[in-house]
Formats: structure tokens, sequence, C-alpha cells
């Protein structure tokens, strides 16, 4: 078991004082394990991020969403790829949630989100979520300030509403400079493999760098809560990125706890004997 | 048009003076139209509420959700079947929840009712709600109280979100005495053609009168909003619990003055004389 040392750890944004986002603050921070030992950790972490969304199954009793937020070129597929690699895809719900369909805005914002949250025993991912409606929604004057600014009371009503009847909630926004996001976005047009991931309207977002940044640190700053932590993820480099997001996630389970479900030891007797029973008259029946 | 008279409309719930709910306040109020008078005004806002309907269509902005609420036998599906009988179907989203699913069971309780919201510019009705997640399983006891109580604050919100967002909430307590319970309790079971209708649990519920009571009281005063009222609707006499619904639901509408989308007169022209030159094509074609 490799948790991350306490230096490097990933520690929930303080809504009086939501970082600034700088291109710096996208770099590994310092203390971080380099080569082998990255990736050793960061393999040892998702095999424990596996086994305890496995008792979380087991548990049955509670769920837990994973936001992840970022700019475009931010990691969040490669995220969702490599650190969730160990876990068993039957509990988890990944949803990705691009430009709402004609049905979807017919109804709320929260509508096809709250639709998508995961079910009690189930590890939820949302790859963009409800708070583009509060970013890219505003950044792009897709609706008026009155509209977008309540949104945030919605927000952290709906998200305390989900944490109190049983889902923790965990926002990630992974954080990267402009220059590693300009080499990312070059690298899907010089790479034929990845030309379908690149979309002529993540420059006109770039061009909105700073309103973004301003975008960001105010939803985390009203949207921050104890129960719906917001975490800024270096995301410059990769594995550094897999490492800090699946210690993060490990540390989260670890406070959750989950236990499988106990059935009294009287009842388990019981059940053995009917099976022995039932597995004797099969005996004499054969 | 035959609104009800000032004296005798439905008045939302001041939370800070929440009706008693005594058996005497189940009776019609005095004022209300007698015979004839009253079936011909009920038809009339029948007819009224369709076509505020089709205008609530055809803006296709805006969507109204009616929450049905009160005890075994107090007419909610009567209202339903007779309130909305002018209604166009198409535009017409009734959802009964009863005792919720395991599927439903594995979510928050607000997910099953968010899901079956209307989208704009439809009208939806709810036969039971997430109301029942303070009201049964309070008085029943399946859940404790710090996890009902903090209920409230979820659904003010959760419904404060949907006025923002375009739908407007009315949430209605079809109120019955003791008697005229009893007699529709036993109506079902001397009509073969109402058996069906028989939960023996009502009898249960039926012997929690009081504790119902002080339930939908203190619901009533923790989400009594201007954006989601409360109505107490007197519900002894079907046909005055009728009238007084409708008349409530065509005011709630004329409220919304929906309007159908305008289109820009330029544009309307651009359409028709595109129009009338495929028409005259086609004249030649055959």
């Amino acid at each position: 078991m490799a948790h991350a040392a306490d230096a490097v750890r990933l520690r929930p944004v303080d809504p009086a004082r939501v970082p600034e986002l700088t291109d710096a603050e996208a770099a590994p921070p310092d203390g971080v394990p380099k080569g082998d030992a990255l990736a050793e950790a960061t393999a040892a972490l998702s095999e424990r991020l596996g086994a305890l969304q496995e008792r979380l199954a087991a548990e049955g009793e509670r769920a837990l969403l994973v936001v992840l937020q970022g700019r475009d070129a931010s990691g969040k597929d490669g995220a969702v790829k490599h650190v969730f690699s160990a876990c068993n895809p039957l509990g988890l719900r990944v949803t990705a949630f691009g430009a709402p369909s004609s049905l979807e805005r017919a109804h709320d914002y929260l509508w096809r989100v709250h639709a998508a949250c995961p079910p009690r025993g189930a590890l939820g991912i949302f790859n963009r979520s409800h708070y583009e409606d509060v970013l890219a929604v505003r950044v792009r004057g897709l609706a008026p300030e009155p509209v977008w600014r309540r949104r945030y009371r919605h927000i952290a009503e709906w998200e305390r509403m989900l944490a109190d009847e049983g889902t923790a909630v965990v926002k990630c926004f992974l954080h990267v400079s402009r220059a590693e996001q300009a080499e990312r976005l070059r690298a899907r047009l010089d790479e034929p493999d990845k030309h379908y991931k690149y979309d002529p309207g993540d420059l006109q977002d770039r061009a909105r760098w700073d309103a973004y940044t301003s975008a960001y640190r105010e939803a985390m700053r009203e949207t921050a809560a104890e129960h719906a932590p917001w975490y800024v993820v270096p995301g410059d480099k990769k594995k550094v990125r897999n490492y800090l997001l699946a210690d993060l996630l490990v540390r989260t389970l670890e406070g959750m706890d989950p236990r499988p479900r106990a059935v009294d030891p009287a009842k388990v007797a019981e059940l053995k004997a009917a099976l022995d029973a039932r597995l004797r008259e099969e005996g004499r029946a054969v």
C-alpha cells in the first residue's frame, strides 16, 4: 500500500482561499514519486481502489460520485481509463455529458445528471457534469447572469441532498497549463488516430481561458462543501495526475469504510444447515 | 367563463397559519355553486384548462407540475380523471407513485420524481409524490427522524430549482373527513368493480389519522413557498373538489399567461412565399 505522502496529497479546496489556477499550479507538486516508483505506487493505489469498490458494492448502502471537470484536453478521458482500470465495470457508472440533447434541454439542467447518478453500491463518474451549466453556459453567454448565478444554490443544495441520502460526492478539477493544452491539441492533429478528438470549438474556449478560470474559481467557491469537496488536480503530467487522483479516491473510500452487509451468525448457521440438508437429499436422489 | 367567486377560491397555505385539517374543513365552503350551476361552471373551467394547456404547449418554454396528495380515498384518481378530461393527453404527464421499486430504492427519494417531471410545454400531474418520503415514511417509521426531517430542506430547494428553471409547482392536499373516508372505503368493498381498489393497508393508515394530520401540517409549513404553494382542497364533495381544483389550476395557468411562440412577420412572409412557390411548382408538375 503506497498512499501519497502527506505533503503531496490533494487537499479539499477551501472556499475562502480558492486556488488561482495559474499555469504553475498545473505542474506536479514536489515530492511526488518518479519513474518506476510512480508507476508502482499508482498501480498499487488502483488495485486498492478496485478492492474498495468491491466493498462498496458488497455493502450496497451508499454510493460514490466522482465529478471530473477540466478544460479541453485536460485528461478527463485519460483519468477514467487509467485510474479506474482495476475496478469492476459492473459497479462503475461512467457518464459523459456533452451538449444537451433536445430532450435534455426540455428539462431543467439537473434532470439528466440526476438520472445518471449511481445507485447504492456503485461508483459513478461524471465526465463533465452539471457544472457546465455555470461554466460553459456562463462563459459562452448561453444564459443571462441571473439564471446561471442562482444555479450555485441549486447545485449546492442538490449535492447536499445526495450526500444526506447516501451518495458521497467528490469534485475534481483537472488543471492543465496553457502550454500543455496547446501541446495536447496539436498532438490531436498530428496523430491520425486522435484526429476524431479534435474539436475546432476547443479553440474558442481556449481564447476564453481567463473567463473560464474565473468561472471555475467562482463555482468552486460557491459549491465547495465538506460533504461535496472540490479538489484541484495538477494535470500537466498525466502519470502524476493519475497517481494523485487514485490516492484521493482511495482515501475517500477508506474514509467511507464500506463493509459487506453482515448476516446474523445464527442465520448463517441456519442457512448452512438448510444447504447441507438439500445437498444430502440430492445425494440420496442420485 | 365561470371563475369561482373570490370568496370561495382556494388560497395558498400561509406557513405561519397552516390549516388544522379538521373534519369540518373538508366540507364545501359556503358560496360554491350547487346542482346544475356547479356542473356547468366546472365544465367551463375544465374547457378553459384545456385551452390554457394548449397555449402552454404552443409556448414550449415552461411547464406546470401539479402535485396531488391526500389520504387514501381522498379522490386523487377522481380528480385526475375529471379535472383534466378536457386536456390534450399528448401534453399531460401523469405519474402515480406507489411504494418504490427496488431500482428506485437504490437511489435517493427525489430520483424517481425528478425523472418524471414534465418537459417544457407539458402539464405534469403527480398522484402522490416525494411528499410521501416525509409523510408515510415518517408516520410508518420507515426512516429515523433526522433522515426525514432534513428532507424538508431538500424538497424546498429542489422545488425552488424547478421553479427557477421554468416549472411552476402547485401542491394540493385533497382533504377528506374521517366519515367521508369511511364511506368511500366501505363503497370499495360494497361494489365489485371497486374491490380492486381496496387495500387492507389503508386501515392501518386510517388508524394513524392524527399522525398523518401532523405530518401533513408540518410538511406544508416547511415547504410552502410563493414559487411552490400548497393548497388545501375541501374534498368531502367530489364535484365541489373538482370545481375548486379546476378553478385553481385555471387561475395558475392564467397567471403564467403562456403565449404561442411568435414568429417574426418578415419571416412568416418569407415562409409563405416559399410555400406558394413550391405549390406553384407542384401545379406545373401535375
